[in-house]
């Protein structure tokens, strides 16, 4: 085998390149390879095309790769996972009349005579060693190919991968690497800052940590920074505190978190107990978004009394008190309104905060001193004239507008909490 | 290229090969190429890695398939598919200063400077066609190869994505093969009928058109079910208006709809807006995703007028006028509260109809009388005494709780508009 060992991972079945399904097995198998350090450097899917099949275990053990295949190992005609690889490997099938005796006693368990064509699923390649499966009737099969390389196949039913990966594929990786070595995950969370800008400040680490090591993936006015530490437990400790706290550090004050399991709502509404303060919204183009991700955290009751959605003007007036001539004068989506909406949201509810947010999702009600994407957002806090109003134009479709109108939201609210400033001001 | 025309998938980002994501784009391929009758005959995924990049590409091309390839087309330096596929091709990069010009365009339409970093995503192969992006800044490239085959680049951000299959995938399978010779697809939905009731209603078309054609998929408390239809473009039509009028007939008033665009929400929001009536809401367990859902439709302020989340007691009593009594009395989780929330929303906000529901959405909260996942639901409507009541107790987690609370809560709004008997009545 090459070392460091590399992996990639094939799953096969017709039904896996249809327009309704997706290959998930693959992620169980993902998850001990990262354990043992094992890199995947690729995945594929094949239908039951015995060339197809054979075509990417050939070309996948010639480079020397850890292969390991799901699927295709049932005992009807489509299942060609183990004459694929026969051929990928030069030799022939034989008929294990053992585990042909054990499929006849598992069949009997349960009160049923084998059907003759289950007799397929005991053909073991020349010289692969069989792996037991305790939770079906197909056998996995392991081929250490003496050039470089190892095979795996396994059955695509979820819980007999599973049953395998522990009985079989684990033992072998910890005989063959030993628990040291492997892969730990760090993560930090980044709320309203445009990727480039996060891009640029990063780039120190970058140098510090090599690139390989770091991902960055965007999604509506957040990002996820992942990376990776490698070597003994010890070592991967270390460096992965280093890598937080460079990362952290560097990326500024826009990290709300290096936890996986939180949010940016769940931050905010970790924020507001700890600071012993309550919140209301009164929202009106994301029409109750930012109270339903709020609220999608459990715990949130402590923090969190409720919140107005005003879509109309009346219910703005009716609900937080916006007095209605400013409907006439500046307009719905106005820095007056939202901050009337924060304000009446506040006092009527009786919270140390009132977050409000009015603009224009579209895709109608655009103008061209307002157009679509214009959106004023506005916080009420408990000082005397506490309030920070931001007025922004974002791109994109009604669903993005929206989205990062709640992320804006919620931004604001956490950096007024610990007292950083606000999106938009110094870093 | 290859008669009949086949295809391969590649989805670049070394994202897609870790513990947590899986490539979702290439089920919107898949989509297209079904329709024009396409024979996807595989999928891969590759990391940042440019060799194992322009190996798949190379390989595919050279077996004279149509390979279509998302991802790695931002402007950092780990996006490296345009230098990998030149590299497969034999070509050069050359920088499109027209491109680069749009993209400068683009960033100060939003009031920035584009990074000089962003110029990379205007390297085009030479020969390539430029695919124009309106959605972002990456554009896609299209190679038809002399000898066979055809390579696309496409953006990895799934509107984008969209945007260009629509453009300029569409448009070419189009002139290639025709409209003749693909797959239709039909969809119809169910809202708020268990899966079992379903399957057995609908086991007559089974038999009628094929079991092969025909699959269910089902989520919390919503199910779709798809079908095919094969053959000239005249033929696939009438089948699925077969197929269509089939199934609807078997699975009764529970559809909602058959067209792939409606949602619930949109379709709640049409029979408001059809039957000219009004909308408020008052939510305590959903934390305002009923709002959220109805406000996500384009156009439905025109029905609805907005809404209170009621997290807390208080704010029940402050917002809908719930009689405080009742707390102590019966508790905020009751048939008594929802129905003063249904009735004291429709009132308040002056609208057509009220919807409420207070529940224990867990994982704190329960009870043994009022175990976690205990919802009580109400609807109050125009007429005199107009007002219906569901108790449930649904399964699950907090997010599957506050999703099947908002399911019934739309199903029981759009059964009620429409004159159709609710949820738990007769079929």
């Amino acid at each position: 085998m090459m070392r460091p060992m590399k992996a990639v991972i094939l799953a096969v079945g017709s039904e896996l390149l249809g327009v309704d399904r997706l290959d998930t097995n693959s992620l169980k198998l993902t998850r001990v390879l990262e354990r043992y350090g094992v890199e995947l450097v690729g995945k594929a899917v094949a239908g039951d095309d015995e060339a197809e099949i054979a075509a990417e275990i050939g070309r996948r053990l010639g480079q020397g790769l850890l292969v390991l295949v799901t699927g295709g190992l049932g005992p009807t005609a489509d299942d060609c996972t183990r004459a694929a690889a026969a051929r990928a490997l030069g030799r022939g099938l034989t008929i294990d009349e053992a585990q042909v005796e054990r499929m006849r006693a598992m069949f009997a368990s349960f009160g049923r005579k084998m059907p003759e064509v289950n007799r397929r699923q005991a053909e073991l390649i020349d010289g692969a060693e069989l792996l037991h499966n305790p939770a079906g009737t197909a056998p996995g099969q392991l081929v250490e190919v003496p050039s470089g390389g190892a095979l795996f196949l396994f059955p695509g039913v979820p819980r007999e991968l599973e049953a395998l990966i522990g009985l079989h594929l684990e033992p072998w990786l910890e005989k063959k690497l030993g628990k040291e070595g492997g892969i730990e995950r760090g993560v930090i969370k980044v709320a309203c800052l445009p990727e480039s800008v996060l891009e640029e400040r990063i780039a120190p680490a970058y140098d510090r940590f090599g690139r390989a090591d770091i991902s960055v993936l965007a999604s509506p006015s957040e990002i996820r920074i992942q990376f990776f530490a490698r070597g003994t437990a010890a070592e991967r400790a270390a460096r992965l505190q280093e890598m937080t706290s460079c990362l952290t550090e560097l990326a500024g004050s826009a990290v709300f978190t290096d936890r996986e399991e939180t949010t940016l709502e769940s931050a905010v509404v970790e924020a507001l107990i700890a600071a012993g303060a309550t919140l209301s919204t009164a929202e009106s183009c994301t029409g109750g978004g930012i109270a339903t991700r709020i609220t999608s955290v459990a715990g949130s009751s402590a923090a969190f009394a409720g919140g107005a959605v005003t879509y109309s003007n009346e219910m703005k007036t009716l609900m937080v008190g916006v007095p209605p001539q400013l409907f006439a004068e500046v307009g719905a989506v106005s820095r007056e309104v939202a901050s009337a909406m924060a304000e009446g949201a506040r006092q009527r509810f009786g919270t140390t905060y009132g977050i409000a947010v009015s603009g224009i999702a579209g895709p109608g009600g655009g103008s061209p001193e307002k157009p679509v994407g214009t959106v004023h957002l506005a916080l009420a806090g408990p000082g005397d004239g506490d309030l920070a109003h931001r007025q922004v134009r974002f791109p994109g479709d009604r669903e993005r507008i929206r989205r990062m109108t709640e992320q804006l939201a919620l931004e604001m609210l956490r950096r007024s909490l610990l007292g950083l400033p606000l999106p938009g001001e110094a870093k």
